[in-house]
């Protein structure tokens, strides 16, 4: 008997009209032969309302009570989702991560899963029942309860699928499958039957919310084969996240991403010294600043005769542009550059395809449709599977929409993608 | 250093603003250098918010979930409170029943709790921790959660004090003490400074509500000093509850109770036979009807020269009065009764008190209270510590204010709590 786990989120469980409807998914999936563990995340907003709880209680507060706390918002949703099965004749167990034998780091509101002891859900399976599991939360080695941050309980279902050596774990969400980009932005956008692990990474990275990087890493680690699908059209068979092997041969671009929430600094006039870059991002990471894109280019000297010296841009979250431009004029006035810069109309593109490796000519493709949509690029980076350019935060949308005309509609896309022409629901 | 148990009801920690109050009076005992374990229910009304949400899945919830359900209102009102510490300063740690090792029987709804294993407790008390626990919960010997019913945090904050052997347990609630009868009543009610555990007992059975029996039996079991005080007014020392060695000696009576919810049943022309008695209350018992008092008098055979008959005359709730009037019916025809008599206006007073035992004539000032009121007795039980009077509904109020003039103003009340004259807040 092949195990399925699935993984249902705060919208698929928002009320308990909502919660039936998903115990029914459950126990279609029981009826076809399946064995199956059920990962589910709080209902609706109600994580928020306990933040909010706690907000009014203290505005740092600790990260044991604080996990504590929103583990119980599960909690209620797992208890009713397994009454739900109850009321419809089904055995159901419902078990929080503790029960569930979900270990993990002893760090609080992002600990990592270290381990699944599995022998409590393998001993319950046999028996018949259907297992309801809490996302998001597990036990640390002192008994405490953790969370695992955000995406964390797409992390449990996954890491559950890999210790159960399940056949598929299908993420049930609010939308149909990973696209290959933005449909809003793109009304052509073209949901992919698959996408590979690496390929779905760096999307994520770049600002496809569909599935955390965390579920994708513990995915690729474990070999297992997450299916992204929607909770309210269960004839779409979604999206498959799977290893490169499995993905087609000749496609080049797996999807193209935006992100619109990244500033860009520069600090102009630095010395052309040895150590001075280690000294700019040191300083930066000891601030806890993550730095994305970097750029260093070497300018002649204002002064005639002078040493040239270098201008180093970057990018940073607009949440940490504050802090970063603090940290920055510091390291100005210590290794003697000239001044710091900030641009916050900015917006970077990527496209993302393992088929990029091995095949040249992908990165002239995006520059020259960009060209063609007279979008200026203000910087590039590129790793193996990811090419990223910097341009206009107004010019955003217009680089995806003429991006994917030339990926998605003259070239790159398989057939069985081109037949594919669905637009989300919203 | 010794150690105090504290238990806060839903009401003290209804809001944010409340939780800080309490966390505040927390701090206060540790302050005066206790070491301190409190046990806190769920926020206000949030345990009734997760039934209605159970409701809206199914009439009938098993009652492992249910139970997990229910038990995730404490979680939240623990972790808020020792957010609430920790923001104050102090250190604190939050445990649920399982991690406060409150092993309870394999029952969900209403287990009893069995034993604590109170090792955790222990070593985070060493280490300069305030513990706060959830009531009302623990887990089974399967590691399910479950809930000890009504009264259960009470029962919770007891048994710790028992199993920690604390110096006290102290009852904070809504009300500033035991009172020697409702002082919405009688005005005139005083405030008892102690009260014995089987005194508690029958005043709880009898319609007192401030302390759920199974708590006071478990304090009466583990010999723990119960201080049962107002949140709200920390300056009042409330009520001690203790064993009758504490009680002061000369005092008759310790309250007055009344109970309203009662209907009176009678079998009439019942024959005067060998086994009757236990087919009438075995059968009534099989159906879960729980029987209050019994009266069974020889009447006279309606026949001339018949045999002699009985009538039997109890009481019932009257939640339980529907089934047993069915039940009654079917015994009825069983053994030849002449007919099932009903009446449902009728409260039930007592007096209690561990004075009276060995000590005569107690009985005869309540009959003589009453015939001086007028109120006629329509049926009398007695028991070591308690004399209770089933009266007409219309004229209970009258009878408890005129039995607590004769006992409390002018003979039975001790100086001490002739001094106190005290009346609710309401």
């Amino acid at each position: 008997m092949s195990l399925i786990v699935q993984k249902f989120g705060g919208t698929s469980v928002g009320d308990a009209e909502k919660i039936m409807n998903v115990a029914r998914i459950i126990a279609d999936t029981h009826d076809q032969g399946h064995q199956v563990v059920t990962v589910v995340s709080a209902m609706g907003h109600s994580t928020d309302a306990l933040v909010d709880l706690a907000k009014k209680i203290t505005d740092n507060p600790t990260g044991r009570e604080y996990d504590a706390l929103l583990a119980t918002g599960e909690m209620v949703s797992v208890a009713l989702l397994s009454m739900a099965l109850n009321s419809l004749g089904y055995k159901a167990v419902g078990l929080n991560g503790a029960q569930a034998g979900i270990l993990t780091e002893d760090l609080f509101n992002r600990a990592r899963i270290l381990e699944i002891d599995t022998n409590g859900i393998k001993k319950a399976l046999s028996e018949g029942n259907i297992i309801i599991v809490t996302g998001f939360q597990g036990i640390n080695s002192l008994g405490e309860i953790t969370t695992l941050g955000r995406g964390g309980s797409d992390t449990s279902a996954v890491a559950l699928a890999a210790a159960l050596e399940a056949e598929r774990c299908d993420i049930y969400t609010d939308v149909r499958g990973v696209y290959s980009t933005d449909p809003r932005i793109v009304p052509e956008a073209v949901k992919m039957p698959r996408i590979a692990y690496i390929e779905m990474l760096e999307l994520a990275r770049v600002g496809a919310q569909v599935l955390h990087p965390r579920a994708v890493e513990t995915a690729r680690q474990g070999n297992v084969a997450v299916c992204v699908r929607s909770t309210f059209d269960l004839k779409d068979s979604g999206t498959m996240v799977l290893g490169i092997e499995a993905m087609d041969k000749d496609r080049r671009v797996a999807g193209i991403a935006c992100d619109e929430s990244q500033a860009r600094l520069a600090l102009t006039g630095v010395p052309d010294q040895p150590g001075i870059a280690a000294e700019v991002f040191g300083t930066l990471a000891n601030h806890n600043i993550s730095v994305d894109m970097i750029i260093q280019s070497l300018s002649e000297s204002d002064v005639p005769g002078g040493k040239p010296t270098n201008d180093i841009a970057f990018t940073v979250s607009e949440t940490d542009l504050h802090d970063a431009v603090t940290v920055l004029e510091q390291v100005k006035q210590k290794i003697g550059a000239k001044q710091v810069l900030v641009d916050t109309d900015i917006a970077k593109v990527s496209i993302v395809g393992a088929g990029m490796i091995d095949r040249p000519g992908i990165a002239a493709d995006m520059f020259r449709a960009l060209a063609e949509g007279k979008i200026n690029i203000k910087m590039i980076s590129t790793s193996e599977i990811k090419i990223s350019c910097l341009v206009d935060k107004t010019a955003a949308k217009d680089a995806v929409r003429t991006i994917h005309g030339r990926f998605f509609a003259d070239s790159g896309l398989s057939v069985t993608q081109a037949t594919v022409n669905e637009k989300l629901g919203y």
